[in-house]
C-alpha cells in the first residue's frame, strides 16, 4: 500500500485497466494541504484493507470487506433518494432520469465514506456496483433457532423489513469487465475523508461573483429581440438577474447541434454587446452530438464514435484532437465574443427515458475507450475542455452540466436535471457535498405562486440561483401555470409573488460575500460549502440519515420545505443556541421541533446571533 | 449454420458458455410438429444472419443486424409497459419491481420476433441488452442537411420525439461476460416463429381442470381453524372457489423458510384432509431461502451458494444434490400428503425494491454458476424441480412462480407479480404469449367494489382466476378497503359485489372446456391460448401496437377495462363480424369503435354466433 499523503493511501488490485478516472484527472492534488489535515481514526485503514479480499471472476472482479451493523455509509454522487446508503445496493451507472433509488445517477462517484473512519475510492469507469451491507456470507446464520414467532402485521414491507439482521455484513464492491483496479483510501471522520477526497481532485472553486447572482434561463422559444426585452423587464422591475440562459433554439439545428447561431438570432455579436452593456452574462445551451452542419463535422468526424446520437457524431473528447476542435471553435465563435458560460445537456445517458437516446454501451471509440466508459467519463471530459477554453483565454466561466464523475471538485460546473421532485432535488442537494459536487435544485415547473415560492428558497440556498423558464416566455411570478403562461394572462397575485420573488433573490444577493467565503474554504482545505448535518455533527445519532436539512457554510443551517409539507415542520437542530435568521427566535439544539413557517418564509437558523448579510 | 428442423436454425458465435438456458431444458422439443407448420416468410432468415455481424471485447460480445424503419418487434418475456419493441432498448435483467419500461422483467426471456418474417433466440444468462433500432451508426446521417427549421412545440418528449429518424437503424445484441454464444433462428410470420420458438421449448401445457377452476389465496394470518371457516362459506355462498393458497404463515419460519408446519396449523394432516373432502385443493407459499432449522439445512449446505438471503441458504437447483433433497423433502412432506401445489416466491432478483434482498450477482455456486447466471435461471430451475415431484408421484400440478425465462412453455406455473398497476396488468397478458410464459393479473388491491369487479373481469380471461387475498381476512367482495376488512366491517353493497363475482367466478368455470381446447392447442402446436390481436392478425397495421386487447382462445377477444377508464372506451375491432358475447349486439370489424360499458359487464367478443360457454 502506498502512502500518498498523509491519511491517504493507494492500493493496486490485479491490473487495472487504461481509461480510468486519475488518467483524465486535468488538476494536481493539494497534498501539502492534506498533510495539514488531523486524521481522526488512525490506523482504521491499515485494518481495514488487511480484510480485503480480492477476486477475479469471468464477470471482472470483487473487493469484499466487512461492514459493521452500526455503520453508516455516505456518498456515490448525486443520489436523489437519502444520504445514508448502509444496507442498501448502489449500481453506480450515469443516467438522466433515475427513477428509482438504484444509485443510479447524472452523476455517479465511485466514492464513499463510512462513519467507521475511512473513505474509498475506486478508480474505474466500469458500472460499479457497491453492495453496502445488503448480504451476509453463507453459515453466518447457521445457529439461528427462532421459529413459531407469532407476529401481526402483514404487508410487504413489514415481512421484508423484519429481516434486517444484526450480524456482521458484507461490503461488496463489484466491478465488470476488468481484470484489476486502484483503489484509494482515506481516514478520518467524514468531513476529513471528504476533505482528503476533494484536496486529491484538486480542491474545490471558488465560482465569479456573477456565477454566484441570480441566473435565469429563458423560454426556449425566445429569439434575440424577445430575449432582450425579458433582460429590459428584469431591470425595469429590480429583479436581480444577472446571468441569461439560451436554449437550443439559438443552434441553426439542434439535437443534435450546429453549435450556429440560428434565424432567431440574426446578428449575434450585436446581441451579446447589448446585454453585457444592460449587465448581464449570457450562457449557451448545447450538447455534444455533432451535427452533420456544424462547421467542425468533417474535422472532428474522424475521433468520432462508431454510433450517432440523434443524427450526430459523438465526438471522442479522450482523444487531444476532438477536444481540441470543439475547444477551439467554441473560443474563437463564444468565448472571444463574451460568451460566460455553457449548459453541457444529455451528457449523461438514457435507460429509463422512453426515446432510449444516447450510444450503446459497446460503442467503440478511437481513444480505446467503449460506451460504458465513455458513458460514465464523458461529463467530466467535456467539463475539462470548456474549462480549459476558458482559463485560455484568461477568463472565469460558472457553466451548467448534466453528468459529471469522479474528481469534479476543481470543475466549475454545476449539475441539473429534468427530474422534477422537489424533496428529492433538497435531498440531491445534501448528498453533493458528499462527492466534490455542485447541484442546482433549479426552479421550473410550479403548481402555484405558493410552490414557487418553495422551490425558488431552496434554489437561493444552493449553488447556483437558477430559475430555468424554458418552457414559458413570462416569468414565473407572473403566472405559473403553463398555458396562461403562453397565452400572457397574469395570475390574479402576480405583484405579490414579484415581490416575493425579489425579495428571494435580493436575499442570494446580499448572502454573496458569506457564500464566497465558504467556497474559500472549499478552493483551501476541500470543505464542502453546503453538506450534510452529519458531517459537522459526526457524534450526533440523530443526525445520521437526514436528508432534508444541512449546513450553508459554517454558521448556517437550512430546513427547506417542499409545498406538499405545508406550512409546519419537525425540525432537528443539533446542539447549540440557534437563530431564525427570518423572526429572530432562539431554540435550543439537540432536539426536534415543531415549527410553523408561511409560505413567505423560510426555516434558516444561524449560529450567531449577528447574520449581517441579510440585514443590509 | 445448422438446420434443425423446418424454419428453425443454430449458428454458434465464438465459444459459448457452459450454463446456458439448453443445458438445463428438460422437455424435448417437438420438431416432427414444427416440421408440418408453415414457413411463410422463405428464405428471410437465411438473409438475415448473412448480415449479422459478430464482435468480441473486454465487455463480451455483441452481435449486430440490420433493422427496417417498418419493423415490429416483440417479445422478451413478461413485458409491462407495452407490445412493441421497436425503437426501444430492452435490458432482460431479472428484477421483482421493474417500475419502469426498461425491459427488466420477473420473467425476461431473450427471444424476439420480429414482423420481417424471423425470430430470434439468444442461449444465455447474462443479463443481455437488445437494442432495437435505437441507434445507427457513424456516417449514416452525413448528408443530412436540414437548418433552421421553426418550430412551436416546447417539452421534453417533442424535442426527442422529432428526432426519430427514418434510416435504417441496427438491432445490437450486447450480451456481458461471454466469448460466444448460440443463438437460434425461426421462420414464419409472428405466429409461426412463436409457435417454433414453444415447440422447440417442448410445446405447451393442459392444466389440470381444477387448476383452471377459480383460485382463492386466503389472509396470511390465518390459522387452520379459519382456513377451514373462509372454504365453508365458499361452500355455503356458493362461490365456485376450487383451490385455496396458504400464505408464509404455515412456515415455522417463513423469510427464509422452514418448510415445516407452523403452529398455526396443529394437525396439518387433518386440515389437507378436510379440504380435500370439501372439495378443496390446496397451494402452498413458500420460496427457495432455506433457514437453518429447516430440516434439510445441512443436507443442503454444501450444495448453496456463497452468501445467505434472509439468514437462509440459496441452494443451488444446477446441483443433482440440491435438487434432489429439495424434491425429495417437498414429495414426501406434501406431496404426497395431497397439496396440489407451490406459489414460488422471490426467485426472481431485487434491484428496486428498498430493502435489496437476494444474493450478489458476484456470488459463487457449486456449480460453477454464478449469481448473475443464477439469477436468470432459478426461476426455471425451480419450476423443473417441482415439475418433476409431482411427476415421479404420477401427479398433476397447477403452480404459480415469480420468475421464469426461456424455454418456459412446458412448464405447468402461473407468473404473477406484486406491483399492482392493472393497465400493466392486462399489458403483461398481451405479451405472456409471444414468449410462452403463463400470467395472472391477479385480484388483490381494489380501491372499491367496482375496481374489484373490472379486475376480476380481467382475471378470469387469463390463465389463472386467482384472488389474492393475503392482506384481508374476509373476502373482497365482503369490504374493499384493508383497514375496514380487518375490523370485519362489510361495506353497504356487498351483496351486490358478492353476486356479481359469483357470477364472473361462474362464468370463468363455464369457459374451461373452451379454455381447455386452447390450451389443447398450445401443448399440440405451441399456439398460445391468450395473445395479442397482431399475431392473429398479422397483416392489419391497426394492430401492431395493441396492448390492452388480446385473442382468448381462437374466437373471441376480450377488451377489459380498468377501473380508471370508467365504463367507456374505444375498441378495435379486426376485419370480420363480432359479436358481444354479453349485449349480443353485432359490430362489423376493421375499425375503432366507440363502446359503453357498466362496471358488471364486459367488452368481450365471439367471432361465432354461438357462445354456448357462457349460455348454459
Amino acid at each position: 500500500m502506498e502512502n500518498i499523503a498523509k491519511g491517504i493511501w493507494k492500493e493496486v488490485y490485479g491490473e487495472p485497466e487504461v481509461h480510468v478516472p486519475t488518467k483524465y484527472k486535468k488538476v494536481a492534488a493539494k497534498l501539502d494541504v492534506v498533510n495539514e489535515l488531523s486524521d481522526s481514526k488512525e490506523g482504521i485503514v491499515e485494518k481495514t484493507v488487511k480484510k480485503i479480499t480480492f477476486n477475479k471472476t469471468v464477470r471482472g472482479i470483487t473487493l469484499t470487506l466487512p461492514m459493521m451493523p452500526t455503520e453508516d455509509i455516505y456518498g456515490f454522487g448525486l443520489q436523489f433518494f437519502g444520504i445514508n446508503h448502509a444496507g442498501k445496493r448502489r449500481f453506480l451507472k450515469v443516467n438522466s432520469d433515475p427513477v428509482a433509488d438504484t444509485g443510479e445517477s447524472h452523476a455517479p462517484v465511485p466514492f464513499y465514506v463510512s462513519s467507521a473512519g475511512y473513505g474509498i475510492f475506486v478508480d474505474t469507469y466500469r458500472y460499479t456496483t457497491f453492495l453496502m451491507g445488503t448480504s451476509t456470507a453463507k453459515g453466518a446464520s447457521r445457529n439461528m433457532t427462532q421459529e413459531n414467532m407469532p407476529h401481526e402485521e402483514f404487508s410487504e414491507s413489514a415481512l421484508y423489513a423484519l429481516k434486517r439482521a444484526k450480524e456482521e455484513r458484507k461490503i461488496i464492491i463489484d466491478i465488470p469487465n476488468t481484470e484489476g483496479v486502484t483503489v484509494f483510501f482515506f481516514e478520518g471522520n467524514i468531513m476529513e475523508c471528504v476533505q482528503r477526497y476533494n484536496l486529491l481532485s484538486g480542491g474545490g472553486i471558488v465560482p465569479p461573483r456573477w456565477g454566484l447572482e441570480p441566473w435565469y434561463r429563458i423560454y426556449g422559444g425566445s429569439n434575440q429581440m424577445s430575449a432582450m426585452l425579458i433582460a429590459k423587464q428584469f431591470i425595469h422591475e429590480n429583479m436581480p438577474i444577472k446571468v441569461i440562459g439560451i436554449e437550443p433554439g439559438w443552434h441553426s439545428h439542434s439535437y443534435s447541434c450546429t453549435y450556429k447561431w440560428s434565424y432567431l438570432f440574426p446578428s449575434a455579436e450585436k446581441f451579446i454587446k447589448s446585454m453585457d452593456d444592460m449587465g448581464f452574462k449570457l450562457n449557451l445551451w448545447e450538447h455534444l452530438f455533432v451535427y452533420p452542419q456544424a462547421p467542425f463535422y468533417k474535422e472532428i468526424e474522424e475521433c468520432a464514435g462508431d454510433y450517432e446520437v440523434w443524427n450526430g457524431l459523438v465526438p471522442d473528447f479522450a482523444t487531444d484532437k476532438a477536444a481540441d476542435v470543439f475547444k477551439q471553435y467554441h473560443q474563437k465563435t463564444f468565448i472571444d465574443e463574451g460568451i460566460s458560460g455553457f449548459k453541457l445537456d444529455e451528457c449523461d445517458n438514457s435507460d429509463y427515458n422512453p426515446s432510449n437516446w444516447s450510444f450503446p454501451d459497446c460503442s467503440q471509440f478511437p481513444s480505446g475507450m467503449d460506451g460504458e466508459q465513455m458513458h460514465q467519463a464523458i461529463g467530466v471530459l467535456y467539463q475539462n475542455l470548456i474549462k480549459e477554453a476558458f482559463e485560455e483565454r484568461g477568463k472565469a466561466t460558472y457553466s451548467e452540466v448534466r453528468s459529471s464523475g469522479a474528481f469534479a471538485a476543481p470543475l466549475p460546473f454545476v449539475l441539473y436535471s429534468d427530474l422534477y421532485n422537489h424533496k428529492q432535488f433538497i435531498t440531491a442537494l445534501v448528498n453533493s457535498g458528499f462527492s466534490g459536487l455542485l447541484w442546482c435544485p433549479e426552479v421550473r415547473d410550479c403548481q402555484n405562486g405558493d410552490d414557487l415560492l418553495r422551490r425558488l428558497q431552496t434554489v437561493i440556498f444552493s449553488h447556483q440561483a437558477l430559475i430555468n423558464a424554458w418552457r414559458i416566455p413570462n416569468a414565473p411570478w407572473k403566472q405559473t401555470d403553463i398555458v396562461k403562461n403562453l397565452d400572457d394572462v397574469q395570475m390574479d397575485d402576480a405583484d405579490y409573488y414579484t415581490n416575493e420573488c425579489r425579495k428571494l433573490l435580493e436575499l442570494r444577493v446580499s448572502m454573496i460575500p458569506y457564500l464566497e467565503d465558504s467556497f474559500k474554504e472549499y478552493e483551501k482545505n476541500g470543505k464542502p460549502p453546503i453538506r450534510a448535518l452529519v458531517m459537522d455533527y459526526p457524534d450526533d445519532m440523530n443526525v445520521v440519515s437526514i436528508d432534508d436539512e444541512y449546513m450553508f457554510g459554517d454558521d448556517i443551517l437550512v430546513c427547506p420545505l417542499t409545498y406538499e409539507e405545508g406550512t409546519s415542520k419537525e425540525v432537528y437542530l443539533p446542539e447549540g443556541q440557534w437563530t431564525n435568521i427570518f423572526t429572530k427566535e432562539k431554540y435550543q439544539g439537540a432536539k426536534k421541533i415543531h415549527m410553523k413557517v408561511p409560505y413567505n418564509s423560510m426555516l434558516v437558523f444561524s449560529k450567531k446571533d449577528s447574520f449581517d448579510f441579510i440585514q443590509k
